[in-house]
């Protein structure tokens, strides 16, 4: 029904979109990106794409912004070349948590990155783990969600899970444990923070529930700068628990994170996907899963038309 | 700069309408509304709109969906009039909860509720404690979003809160009791709840947190069939809590709300604000705080041009 | 060309739904619609319906503003659920005679319902009869518009015609009397109905053209509370008509519609099709013609992409 | 509130335009016309008019099209410049009678007028007696509509009215008749035209009611080759009509019709407004009733906010 | 994966369209155009076109406004109809000259008639030189943009070119030269003209390069009234030209442009295409080229999905 | 008429919008922007601006690309804060060069730029010297066009000019020379650059024109790496030139640019103006010329409704 299978490959995680491509048997459809010495971009689709099916691989990663507007002229190019469909592959959607207006005069910039990917002319667009579930409702168009839950889930299961709790690092991330709550069948502990004065940082206080003597799980969507996860899990070993361990979909790793991280002796082991690039940062307590095969099988389904859904049942 | 302030009151709640008009010490503008025998409703504003600065109050209240289509009709006829600029009023949004994808093939009706209120012509929208702050960027006109967390938290205030303890009632609510702890220097604890099977509901299976001897407050934006709440209420006196206080922003009280909180005696006391209107729901425990000056101090900064926010401070 | 057919049913009138799938020789997709106790309602799609031609059928019937919500949010569910493309089937068409601002300052509603369709997500309309032909227009989307003139025409000619004269119930009705009149080779009379002093409704004053010693036949669009057709009936019958036959495309029999009629002598029949459900509105003068074939013929030809203005040469 | 209220005259009916702006004590703005040799249309606004209330005065007259993209091409250089608001002011709507889909494969070309005026960028209508008063609706700006018929019954009731009956030409007129018919205290009848075999054209039959020995008025909205109106004059005239006399907003008078009218003995008098120019066009029996100082009231209370419907109670 | 292929003749240049047609071995999709005496169009597409993909031709011609009408209505028409992709062939663009803002308060008028065509619901357009490329770029739909370049330079190539020089008429033309001078390798001169005072028109001052004993050749993209040419013509001989030669894609030929080039000695040859009618235009140095196997290379291209640049390669 | 006159600078060219600002004798608006280590930026608006009339200020300079998103996060937040009317000043646009689709597959991304904007929620552009004129069709809200013809021309005209010629550093450079010729009263030489092969790139080949003996002026819209420009003078010193000098409204100065030029002894000097920022970027050869005033000036005719062409008069 649509057009021939082609996947595009933007600049920001080539690795990720060859393996994508691999597992699905196509080649990398070629082009060419120039970036001027005005740093303005030219992208060139290099072979006829009029009525293909065409998925555009871009995650978010530095540069961030300059991978964002590349997506959109890829898009726009492919547009004006007459292709019969585009899907924006964004395994990590990038200002995701700018998802609400938490102050005054501010940009709800994941709501203007739907606009923008829509006015560039993408057809539909495949992510994973959105910050909230509520962000693909700044669509317009079609979105297939992936969560990266079960794989997550899976390799946790792999060892004997008697003793452990899962801990969200502060109360806002309560809400997503549920799922691997009910999943592992583990219970779940919070870490109150508090904020003193109007500028101070918010910091953790106190535990609500009981991780004594146990082995702590840190689950959260992202992992950026590693200080959030870096004090919870040293709040968590004052608290008296054996071993901390954490889990987020999207290994950011920004900033400070491989450093501190390194350095961070109460994590006894990290766990991340290839959402978005993490070569050249190296942290022995590091684990990498990989979320092309997913990937895959849903552009699979989405090219068929065939539930994507089902993939999680 | 705009023209002259207009409240237009919706068949909805016009008791509130009238109230934030008394506030604002302007007479509301009469419509004459009609439903036809075949259900057809025909709204015919009944004064000159032209270049006026219109706020239509309409909350979501049984009928609900007709009050929807009766928003959108006021909105269009509103249009069509040449109204200046028009800002839809809707204390409690409809729909609110239907902010996400958690099942294949439904609707993120609130998007759908949002892209409504947009083509039939609003240029503003005034809302308070949504579901969730993401639902804000369903919307592409701007949004100005109150809360009755200080109203709620003062009036919380006037007893000596000592021995208190805030509570959410599922995993999915500990986010927003943050705002309140900090507010109210209390500490929280978490119902926790879990699910056996596909199809049975999740229930209350152990508490993360201790409310043992303490005054429980359990905190949630809207209390709709009281289930939940109920169940809640009944676990917190089970698990040694003393007196149990709820307070909820939208007292929406459907179906057997008023006969099954009435029964209740772990609730002591139940408080909510008057978004929805509850004229005719007796209980015994409810005390109602009234919105109307938040309202209409908002809508005084909008039709200014002052900040909104500004109130908040 | 098109992916799989596809017919839902929505819950005004599943009884036409599965005539019309009948036909088709296919199964209605299934949904799941629950109305929660606040009056929210939840559309889920049973099955995959990625690359599918569906057709969602609606009439407007009791509860008519939540029945356009729910068709609405149905059709929001299969656009977010990758459609191929999304047909909202509605044989009596919602507010179709709020058609023109015939006062100052109210909606045309039936544009708004046009615009809401569309910006939900439909692809295209199928509907039958609209109250004036320019309604077509106020979609942009490409609409098929059925009329149910010779199949009344075809039944109303099985008798002798010899003494038969064509009435409009007022002015306003004599322009779609025409093709009746045309196509059945009979002479035409019009009820002149006078309005004195601004608040008083119209009444039948006296008839232009001849009815005496004839036998009546009142056609109109719909019959709503059975008023208007009622008092043209005892005219005509005053007026020396030997009997009066009343034929209209839809029989929304509202309000007193069907005390009224069954009291009314002057009426010896009835003829109305099953564009909306009249299960349970019992008649004895009333004649059911259904439309479900030729709807189902339309909804082929669109599938096929075949001539729908064929099946009304 | 609205910035400086200017009028600027289109090429087609200036004389109105300096009509309309002499009732309002303006000056026309001046603008440069250039119709190059290709053709093409180059259009000037002469004065700066950022910020101003702008009416663009163009009606529908020979070259029909010309005019249309003439305004069109107006209205684009007026939102360039920064117009405050721009009012497409069109006395006699172009393609007012493709308001249907009547037979297959056609486009409702009023519609799509509809469509232009908005993608040009004006951002309200100002027209008057549109054909079928749902094309209104086919417009999301604001539109004022309008009507003749006080003017009209005005000069109607100079005479004595006693022996007089209104007349529609066919069926499909009977409807507008009706306005004037309460307005004048006036019988009605109609003539009842048929058409015999799918290629002729419809022709009068007989008539419904009765003019014998009485003056006919025929009511049109407008008048264009005068085919329908003369085969009506004689007709009524061979039914007994001691007189004839018609009236119709607009008096486009195309092809034939100058000539066709001068000859026709059996219409004693012919009304029309100036909303289309008739210069040149002289017919004995013409009287011309000028509807500037109308558009020039309505235009007055646009510009000031007040309402315009109350022009007309 | 497209319907079926058809083209539609516009009345514009039913020759040329007939010979695309031809080319692609298909017939012409019959149409009725009827223009009624108050100069309304209207089109009636005269077959089934559901899912169709069919191709309007239509250029710009006398008369050029009802032209530009009679195209909108036709894709109306046919989105209506429910046609599966509608491309505007246009192989002479009307007003593309008005691409820029070049005084104040002026449309772009270019840029209006693309918006037309999307608003009418084309889904793609084909067009021919331009008069500047950037005029792509004012559409958002797929526009897929044909050079005459080729079939020209290789007509030139037929003679021996060896002392010809290539000429702009004035330093605007001087960039697109740039593409024949590469393919022809010959060099350049350009007139440079001079506007002296501000009413003025700018007239040739004087020859940068040279043209001394050579022939030279005048290429521009059009060829309106020909003052520009036969001035640069005669300005080249004075200057010492052999031979001039003019070559133009588009041969416009409007107002004295037949009288003044048939009169002009002083060029020797005047190369133009088929894209605008020329019949009845009778020049004796004029050579017409067709680009009609051009058209329906990319027209076939376009239709099976592929790469219409391939074409130039 | 507008609201309060608010000037916002973004982090590309703070010193401009300053000097703007100065000029205006208005503070800049306060504005927080924040970029996090996963590169996300939050811009907040500091202080209230409802109903303001706000000037943004940003132009294209390195991080280019970061630069547009900030913008477009900075026009949606003042959106969402309900400014008044929103103005992108761009003194230099980005992407300008991709105006066209001189390549199969590749994106007009000036036109996605102006697409962007408007969908980020501005409501006018405020820009200079735009690389084609036909950019300005590129947007649906109005452009206000400065040029620095103006004063580059004043501060050449500053010396004698007797002997000068102004020179295009290739064909498509020739025809914005024009302007500059007129006004300066100099003769014009083109650099007639030609491609060998389809890889290389085009080189200066030889002179069409003059410049034996005289002091040549390169006239172009920016300089960017220089290369063109060096090669240019070089070639024009070979050509005989006795100096040469250069001016550009945009001194972009990218990659080797300042070496680059600061080692051609051929240019003896380099005219640029602020629209970039140069600081840093020390060139012995290097004159600024501010356009603070010109934007200045705009703002505030575009503030209080005036003529922004009576600038240019």
């Amino acid at each position: 029904m649509n057009g021939q299978l082609k996947i595009i490959a933007g600049r920001s995680h080539p690795i990720f979109a060859k393996a994508v491509a691999d597992q699905l048997d196509v080649g990398l459809t070629p082009t060419d990106v120039v970036k001027f010495s005005n740093e303005n971009l030219m992208v060139q689709i290099q072979e006829n794409v009029r009525g293909a099916d065409v998925f555009v691989v871009q995650t978010a990663t530095p540069p961030v912004n300059e991978g964002i507007i590349e997506l959109l002229i890829t898009i726009d190019a492919l547009k004006s070349a007459s292709a019969g469909r585009i899907t924006a592959v964004v395994p990590y959607f990038p200002y995701a948590r700018s998802d609400k207006k938490d102050r005054p005069r501010i940009s709800i910039t994941a709501r203007l990155m739907a606009d923008l990917i829509e006015t560039a002319g993408a057809d539909r667009v495949l992510t994973m783990d959105l910050h909230a579930p509520q962000i693909q409702g700044f669509f317009h168009i079609p979105v297939d969600h992936l969560e990266a839950k079960t794989l997550i889930s899976d390799y946790l299961r792999r060892r004997k899970l008697d003793d452990y709790v899962l801990v969200a690092a502060d109360a806002g991330e309560a809400k997503d444990l549920g799922g691997y709550a009910n999943r592992l069948h583990l219970p779940m502990a919070i870490i109150d923070k508090r904020r003193y004065g109007d500028d101070e940082k918010a910091r953790a206080q106190h535990l609500i529930g009981d991780v004594d003597g146990k082995s702590a799980i840190i689950i959260d969507d992202e992992i950026a700068t590693g200080g959030t996860l870096v004090e919870a899990a040293n709040f968590l070993k004052a608290s008296g628990a054996q071993t901390v361990l954490a889990a987020a979909t999207h290994g950011v790793l920004s900033g400070p994170a491989v450093e501190r991280l390194t350095a961070c002796e109460a994590i006894s082991e990290l766990v991340v996907t290839d959402s978005v690039p993490t070569e050249g940062k190296e942290i022995p307590q590091m684990k990498r899963l990989s979320v092309a095969k997913l990937f895959a099988d849903a552009i699979l389904r989405i090219h068929h038309g065939e539930s994507v859904s089902a993939l999680f049942r």
